[in-house]
């Protein structure tokens, strides 16, 4: 439970301890913790895992939209842990360890070796019929299935590449800037939430989230909103306002830099890497995606051995495959049924 | 000429006084002028003449590139007359008035009548061959030609649209918030070039100007960049650094409620204004124009009754019709030379 500041009312996930962790940038992370939230029941036999990180500036509950019964993830079949990714606040970040401004750059590598010690530590896993995630979400599914392909049997990353494409950097520069030259954001040392550095974010991340054409049929009235300035605010401002600056710059970076071959496994050989997935694969993005663009998904799909192009064919843009539309929803869920059904 | 800050050093241009003049919004402005710049002779008939308005933050000069012996705008053969938008530096504009932020509003309305009487008062001018810009210069184009339908011959609107549609206003409000909340422009009352706002704007821009493809396959080099920061730095820093921010906010005001059927003629009747238009016309948008996007343009097209749909294939994207690629160049300019050459 998150108040609109942010602040943590009641925690609803659990902790788990890696102790110092030495980063790909050769920095230590102290006392580094995963956040994490699992639904359902591990089977004794452990074969019904589902594995699902969480998106640039998501909080574990973020998640919880493609998650019910009856549902595709459901938690009375699978045990599915969301794990948060570093800087999102509920994992080690910025904003919870007094670091803010000088916490250390965090990878997509980075994430993933940790989130895959929480699932075979904690819970001595082995095998995972599932990854899926939105967005850097996707970003993370792409790594655990390069990273572990003995492990993971399918993945579904949706609206996210594996490798972060030029275009996609520009427009986060885009993005950070505004806050960065914003005039209460004190390079990082604010002592109150900077909110019109926020409202800057939001306002330029407006125009990318959805489509052209979301906005110009009006499409936003969908979600309750009577005039454009009104979701401007109720949507996009208040949706940033619930997150803490430094965290949001920690994450973007990630993303910024996110590449699944660059690390020691892979020495930054994309094709290599997206060649040893062995998972079944559904690469989903949406064809209105204006900065996670659909071609980039559909290079990667033709150098995995075992992948498709599954396109969200919506206006929603960016935001299909963020549980807001429920057209998309049905569409993704129906989806990652089928591909849960097929044999491993 | 100008400086890199934009200080005005030699001025190559006229102004035009038009004394002062009531503003749709029913402000005054007081001492009002239109910077102009002609090319080539006007012939005794005055059977000769093209009208090119600039667009967002143009300077007069920046409409040059597509001027030139033996192209479509060849001054050998017509006079040329470049008009500045109000609000552009050289027009009656925020910095050159000492209104900076107090400056009015100005509608395309504003600027197109009074385009006007430069035309008429000045030249004595009944008769124009082509009205021709890009951007918020197609803009004007589409409102000259509906107001003065039996005055316009032809139109080339190119990136650019008769009414700004939604999604092309919310991109809008992402240049506009950073600028505002920047740490140096002090609402408007900066005393020395907010250049973190500047640097905003321009970060902002970058994703938006060009194409998702541009970037992917780094066509900036052709521009002379090494690197994809170097490209940012000299290229947008440096574009927008020339700028002043109360002009930009001016002009952002007026391409943000830009409506050809927005006066005292149409009533917001946009149809009937599009219907209006006798003017062979040459509707130019970018294919990966990522804000006037072609299918606004298509739309236009469909209603007005001697409209052809000319699209520009380019990864360029809003910027195809800047005179920045010489391919792109080329398609413009024989496209005009054709509208030139068809009798009306």
């Amino acid at each position: 439970m998150q108040t609109p500041d942010g602040e943590v009312l009641e925690r609803d996930y659990k902790l788990y301890d890696l102790g110092n962790i030495v980063l790909q940038s050769g920095k230590t992370l102290e006392n580094a913790q995963i956040a994490y939230k699992t639904y359902g029941t591990l089977k004794d036999d452990k074969s019904n895992v589902i594995v699902y990180p969480t998106w640039f500036t998501g909080f574990i509950s973020d998640n919880e939209w493609l998650i019910g019964d009856n549902m595709a993830l459901d938690p009375n079949k699978y045990f599915i842990i969301v794990v948060a990714a570093f800087g999102n606040s509920q994992s080690t970040s910025p904003s919870n360890t007094g670091l803010g401004p000088n916490f250390p750059n965090i990878t997509l590598y980075d994430n993933v070796v940790n989130q895959y010690r929480l699932v075979t530590e904690l819970f001595g896993i082995t095998s995972i019929e599932l990854v899926v995630g939105w967005s850097m979400g996707a970003q993370q599914t792409f790594q655990w299935a390069c990273l572990y392909p003995d492990m993971v049997k399918r993945i579904a990353p949706m609206c996210g590449s594996s490798k972060t494409a030029q275009n996609n950097f520009v427009f986060l520069e885009g993005v950070k800037y505004p806050l960065l030259n914003s005039v209460d954001f004190h390079d990082g040392h604010y002592t109150s939430k900077p909110y019109k550095g926020l409202q800057s974010v939001a306002r330029v991340y407006s125009g990318w989230g959805f489509s052209q054409p979301f906005y110009n049929v009006e499409e936003w009235k969908k979600l309750g909103f009577n005039s454009l300035e009104e979701f401007e605010k109720g949507f996009w401002e208040n949706f940033f306002y619930k997150r803490d600056p430094n965290n949001l710059l920690c994450m973007l970076w990630t993303w910024q830099h996110a590449d699944l071959s660059s690390n020691p496994v892979y020495n930054n050989d994309q094709r290599l890497a997206l060649a040893s997935i062995k998972a079944k694969a559904y690469v989903m993005p949406c064809n209105y995606d204006l900065y996670f663009t659909p071609d980039v998904n559909q290079m990667e799909v033709s150098q995995m051995p075992n992948a498709e192009f599954v396109e969200i064919i919506s206006i929603w843009g960016h935001f299909a495959a963020d549980g807001l539309n429920p057209v998309d929803t049905q569409f993704v869920d129906e989806k990652l049924k089928e591909l849960l059904s097929i044999s491993v």
